[in-house]
């Protein structure tokens, strides 16, 4: 075991915002790499709520084994209203100070890392982010932890409705999360075959659904999927559903709505080791000095974004996926 | 391979109403149980809609290669609504006509039963039944082909909303399938731990799930689940999030429709045994020379059941298995 | 809550022998239901182990939350050798005493259910057996906690393994579980659409295996997977493969022993819920004043089996399963 | 649709070699984008064993509908032992002649670039690679198609050994795929928690593996599991059971080999993706002239590689990810 020079002896560790799979995986990293350079680490429940009301608890390595593949987090997570005021910082920076924490690592999206922010300049706090949401919009970062598992149950769950669409020749409008981005959309549109993808980084139109529906009809196509990405600007999937059925009261139309079962289940290996090895960076950059940057990890290498960044730009969708996606829905 | 000395010589099979997983392992057992005792069987298309428009296609025992294990229903269904008229049932006796079909097996629900019964009235066109159906409520077999299959595709999905439900102390409220018959709900509530299952065979109140959420505070219990049956009489689930909301405003209530993911993916192991046992049974309960009965197991044993018994009955709730969902979920 | 006025004031509960998935939903069932009416619950754990070294701890309804869902046990099992001894039994009876524990609940197999027996005898501690094996091999239950998930595990990965055999025209060996009791094999041979399958219960010769492979042949069959029990009498995987290269130098032959995968993971439908109505039906058994019996369900039944009778006969392969099986790989 | 001006009028595609998830999706890929560009396609059953042997079928886009979720490869694939002689490669080039394909695609590994190269050579026919298989060890792209979908199959069998791993306190050695390469390996170690992780990269030694035993002891861990990659050098899992069990022969040593279902089932959604862009490059890479060069992705961006260069150099396992395997294994 190296021996720890710097100043952090201590280091709490909270998840923040909407969960994703994969933040356990990280919760046990971050503990993990704290043993392993000889410091303390305290998980902080329920976010920054449980920063503002003291619920700390010391984590041993064992006390995260059996943890690294389930999904959810055990250290729970809230948005906190209170964590907005300044009272509520307030009452956080003393509970950091009774606990002597050097050091946050904070575990989320955008929202988690304008909080660690605004904290670590009003009360001196250190942190460095760690990116968990299914959504993939976050600069700085190839993929954040929970995307690529969101993404693989989007899409078992679009084979089993492709099962029952192409058994009744139906068509099926599927909603899939992402509210500013369309990376779910998009990416599970290519791998199910979906006859049309509508996401809000693209300008879609009614009319280009309508032909792409009359393309499909004269090769003899007989049940589609169309992906629709909730942040979607034309409207929701009910309004979509409505539209295509006045257009063409011959076709059977359905729509499901994915919700929540995205948020859940086991990581994919992607994303328990995108966790793990962020996990380890966040505790190491902690230990070198940094603070208010994300650890991720671009081209396979790990690279240290200053929280600013990654919190103004965000990641866009490749123009050449769209392509893929339309020459392969011929 | 023994010989065939009946006068069914050739079968017709088809897949009518909604589709369920196992169909496809259905209709490979009755195609390669035709050829082992002989007998030529022509696959017909679209349920009731390929017999009367004569979409009907030779079936060797190679052609369902690779199928026992896929979702779905590779011959298609459909609901046919000139098949409910004489005219439509007329056209459909010429295609059996035309075709020399001794007989069908018609794999589907209780409205397929009463169309092949018609059928046959008329026609004289013997037929012996699969139950075919996620809702298991079919009389005179313990299982339904794809229940199993549904049951667990649920589950599945129930698991993963548990996750980001405990992560976030919230209240879900989960619709399963089920128009009429709350074996999926109750099934599915008490293997996943729900905190009360709403199904149409009870009488539910909204005051009891009230008393069901103080209990559950009462212990302690920071999130909870709720399933709900599509066919509950005490309104929907949104009705339900919404009423729920109204009581407790400070809950974190949440609602997911499961839909038409439960009628896709590839079967368990029970449906694809339970398929491949009834095609077969199918076939030779034809050869037998029976005809307008069910193929079903109970209780471990192939039982023919009439049709108009099949289709008047229910199978019912096992009262004891909602007191078990009750003990548990303290 | 009902009142207790039985003399059962304190339940211990043990898992033993081979773990199966279900063993953590039968002990949630156990904690829960001594919960309802008002019983202490302890949990041994590793098995008879734990009871000769009092590792002993007393479980709530929360310290099983989140259990349901999860492989393996909690409580740990083991085979211990000690408890074979009479040194070993009252050790455990010094134990039993100790915590003032009424009666037990012992989830395994028959090996467990003969230690239960002979403790009951010696030392006058009532128990209640819960099937828990993956083998499906115990008398007075149609079903085992464990059996279907293990069955689904290996279709799963049968499934897999025929991709490539059929990419490539393959013949396959593959070994599942069943040292006694050719249940999976016979179930997953028949799931998979296998050519042959070889189950401790039959009398195999190699013979019938070269006329199969003939028989495919001549069909124009290019790939075959053949399922053989781990207890077939005519000789392991390896061998089997061996022979046949020789027999026919021109196959490409592979092996697979699936192995301790089948025992692991997350339990079905069906195995929760089994395991939920025996661990609550061993309970109330103990109530009422039942011991030295084994709580099975038949035919959708609860049913009480002598542990005598359950240890003695075993479950018997189904005769038509097999010719099921034979009409299908034709 | 893009008018096509090349000289690129006929494609053909084969898979070659060991077959790996998501060789399907690439297939449909080439086929789709053949189709929008107005270019013939043609499949080749087989591998080069088709090219010698005239199996040689037309495919228009609806012929691979229902396909990219299917694991293994629809055109079959084969080590051909005849196109390794001058003779044989003689035979292809007619068959080549005789249909008019002015193009290949081949999707394999190294073995199949190789023999693509020659006959390029020899015969002049230009062709484009495109990396399939689960070992991940090609030089031009980061991720192979199937690696992805292989090493979440892995884990997933990793996972449910480590559940009854964990219920007996045993040590498990599991071998993974991974003749040359590590990549399964060390990323399912990490993915799973593995205690030691033995490479073909690495200089492992025996004595290294007991003192991570004797730091898991010191430390109360109870039970390991040790992944280790096929093409190890310290030698097979079995030997090093052995090995294990004469140091500690207290220990419950089990041994597993993942084996062939590491090569099936449906893909991944990267590998989804990954193959449908590699698909469409490859014949966008003809059209414009390209040959001789494999099509992959280097951090998310299109790159051809010179084939030559693909075959000699190999992806270098990343040292960082070995010091987080290192570290979270503590």
């Amino acid at each position: 075991m190296p021996q720890n020079i710097s100043k952090i002896k201590k280091i709490g560790v909270l998840t923040s915002g909407g969960d994703s799979p994969g933040m356990n995986a990280a919760i046990r990293s971050v503990v993990r790499a704290c043993n392993y350079y000889g410091i303390v680490c305290c998980g902080i429940r329920m976010g920054y709520e449980g920063l503002i009301n003291d619920y700390v608890v010391e984590l041993g390595p064992r006390s995260v084994r059996n943890l690294i593949n389930r999904g959810g987090t055990e250290l729970k997570s809230a948005r906190s209203q209170e964590f907005r005021t300044k009272e509520g910082r307030e009452k956080a920076a003393k509970t950091v100070k009774k606990h002597n924490i050097d050091a946050l690592v904070i575990i989320g999206g955008d929202g988690s890392f304008t909080g660690g922010t605004i904290f670590q300049k009003e009360h001196g706090v250190p942190f460095i982010g760690v990116p968990g949401t299914i959504d993939n919009d976050i600069f700085g970062t190839d993929y954040t932890v929970g995307y690529d598992t969101a993404l693989n149950t989007a899409v078992d769950a679009i084979d089993k409705i492709r099962d029952t669409a192409t058994s009744h020749n139906r068509v099926f409008f599927v909603e899939v999360m992402g509210r500013d981005a369309g990376f779910i959309a998009l990416n599970s549109g290519i791998a199910t075959g979906a006859l049309d993808i509508l996401i809000p980084e693209e300008k879609d139109s009614i009319e280009d659904l309508f032909i792409a529906f009359e393309k499909a009809q004269e090769k003899g196509k007989s049940s589609s999927i169309v992906i629709v990405a909730e942040g979607e600007k034309l409207g929701g999937v009910y309004d979509l559903a409505k539209f295509t059925k006045m257009k063409y009261p011959e076709f059977d139309v359905k729509v499901t709505v994915l919700g929540h079962i995205q948020r859940g289940g086991s990581p994919t290996v992607a994303d328990r080791v995108l966790a793990s090895r962020l996990g380890v960076a966040a505790v190491e950059g902690l230990i070198a000095g940094k603070s208010n940057v994300m650890a991720g990890m671009q081209s396979s290498k790990l690279v240290f974004t200053p929280i600013e960044e990654a919190i103004k730009k965000h990641n866009e969708i490749d123009k050449d996926l769209i392509k893929v996606a339309d020459i392969l829905s011929t």
